[in-house]
């Protein structure tokens, strides 16, 4: 380990040694959060900031959750992505914040690399809280976390990323973190929404879900966003359903139990039915609480280095 | 008592010896909050949730006030009605957000039953703070509160509620509530506003207000939905208040002090004149500082036991 | 020095005695913020409301972080201001949220005189964050503390504000501030934009921006209503720009250093050029750092004779 991890940006930019520093403080703040008091001091007279660009209900609760958690003072902050314009305006509002005294800055951007730019603007640490179509790190951490606590590893794990992989952030934020944890990193979904970048990952593509789901010893899939129906680019939801939905039946001819993950909310009887989502098998609700704890290891990590 | 109010769902759901608990908790709340440190720290690592799925103002600060004056770690989501939709989606916001570790669950929903729904699905308490045209359970105990602080009992105490009866939440959980703690309830409206199920209360209905006000001990006023009087049910805003409306000259007929109630905010001169709300028998203001020491003993009792 | 301030309404009804303390006070939390530890336990157990009837970020992040910073309870109550009607819901509002057991409101409303409604109506301590064109004294108040940091003192100190000076209650609370400080003061704008009040405080009127900048020792840049420009009374944005923006050739045609001051959000390229904003003698980013640490000390002093 060099000085410790000052901003987090993405899962490309971190070392396989950096993601295991993260996923093992996370354990212990996981213990935290099963306390009946679930609250430390390790943050406390620390400022985060929550500078959110794009909407997000589930993020945030469970950033500011964590940071709550953690002692931090917390500001909110946001905004409707048409009331700011980009580039300039941005850096004006990120350093009048700063100068406001602030410790972390987390942000959620509809630009892809808004969070690198605060980086070297401010001397804050900077978290991503997903960036455009770049990466949306911490979501990529709790899904790693997950395995990890279910599979033990990482290394050898067969994860298949089910879904529009061409526009998910969540995919590769998986991607970039899971090779480089050892796991083997499929993806399934309609050749349209395949992108090109994967080869150098040593990426398996898929373009039948049965044959992904025989492969995999996990799932991971992607929401599908209803509102590129119209696309062009993308099946009916009718479509959708028939050929890459993850469902019962599907699983039940592989003869074997696969672990179902899902970054939600999910649209239950598209991309996965409910009784699967429900399932013996199903990590989706272990997701939503291992992201409080990657958040406040992440938010520990970070923060410890500027107080 | 048994194993004591695990959730507070409604009225109809408690026992007197309940109701008076939460009434006696009250009222060592309502000390702290007098005090200038107005803080104790019985919540401190527990986390509350505010899933305001219906828009409000008074009773969302009221209970993060009391949340907060008892050290909970507090997280606000307010939805409106229209983005989210019912049932399935209720279900997955709900046990999302109590995968984050959640204690208390405080919910405000347009659907009856929704707090019910919520308290079979998830191990947090639930409390509700309005469902539909059901129940506002947490506004009738502060009424009760306010009663009983200043006739020292409602036993046989005479209160009537004047207002659009058939849709208000507020009403129903007083009648629950001050019929069984043994107070004589009267209602007084429209006869369009005036619904079936009160016989089984044994609630007094009064169609003429000056009989009303003869009768009573208290007046609990209703706030009157200015949007409803389009809908042909109810009369017109100058009727409304020239036979339902509060004023002074009808207080005076009647010779004796009555205490005036509201659970705000008043349409004043409607149903109530500025007069009256302001005089020396209106207790809407203690109204509103009990509130947050009945909704600070609710949280107590339901929350200790998940801590 | 009399019995202490107990609300702040705007700085014409400060001495120059009064507003030292508050200088002075906030040099002790401007300590305490560039501490690793911003926090302190003066007002814990104290209620702060912030009732933003304006939308505004910057000013009420501010607030929130030094409220926070001085462990406040803090709820936040913002409204559009078209869903409330003035007057009697101004008073109801604000009474009912005192009910609640509050110490301290932070009011911003678009109409003049609200601040100093509510002081009369509440017993909390009622601060001032901008009503209609009157006055921002907390503005003014970080803006002296700005320059007097820089300069040891205020007296003789001479102050030019430029920009739209009829409109702004920036100016206001500066010139009221600063004149009685013993500062000089002169404005500089649109001759249509300069208001009739000023002769009574000794005010100096500038009409060329750059006789302006040959006298003083700093410019207070106001930021440009962008908005206004359909208004009549205001050139076009071109125009503005061409006589009164501040850029770097103008200072230079000086030879001497001046101090440049914005209260932000700047209009960059329109009322002040990027590279002045940013130049070595732009105080901008300290006058939002200090800002925090004025509204502490105000808070710390209208609010601990409250507790």
């Amino acid at each position: 380990m060099n000085d410790g991890i000052r901003h987090l940006l993405g899962l490309r930019e971190l070392t396989a040694e950096e993601i295991t520093e993260i996923l093992d403080t996370a354990k212990s703040f996981r213990e935290v959060i099963d306390r009946p008091i679930k609250k430390v001091p390790t943050l406390q007279g620390t400022t985060v900031v929550n500078l959110f660009f794009e909407s997000s209900t589930r993020t945030r609760i469970s950033f500011e959750l964590a940071e709550r958690r953690l002692s931090a003072d917390v500001v909110n902050f946001t905004v409707s992505g048409s009331s700011v314009s980009k580039g300039e305006t941005l850096k004006d509002t990120a350093r009048n914040i700063e100068a406001m005294r602030t410790d972390i800055v987390v942000i959620r951007h509809s630009s892809t690399g808004a969070p690198h730019l605060l980086s070297r603007l401010l001397k804050s640490a900077v978290i991503n809280a997903g960036d455009g179509i770049n990466e949306h790190p911490t979501q990529a951490l709790l899904d790693m976390y997950t395995m990890r606590s279910k599979f033990s590893t990482l290394q050898g794990l067969r994860v298949c990323i089910v879904g529009d992989i061409a526009h998910s952030r969540v995919a590769r934020s998986n991607i970039f973190g899971l090779t480089k944890m050892g796991a083997r990193v499929g993806v399934c979904g309609p050749r349209t929404l395949i992108p090109s970048y994967l080869d150098q990952f040593g990426v398996i593509e898929f373009y039948d879900i049965d044959r992904a789901i025989e492969w995999a010893d996990v799932l991971n899939v992607l929401r599908i966003q209803l509102e590129r129906e119209a696309g062009g680019q993308f099946p009916s939801i009718r479509e959708y359903r028939l050929y890459w939905g993850i469902n019962r039946q599907r699983l039940e001819k592989a003869r074997k139990e696969l672990v179902i993950m899902h970054p939600g909310p999910i649209n239950r009887g598209v991309e996965l039915d409910g009784d699967v989502a429900d399932g013996q098998t199903s990590l989706i609700l272990d997701q939503v609480t291992n992201g409080v704890a990657v958040r406040m290891a992440v938010l520990y990590l970070t923060g410890v280095r500027k107080s």
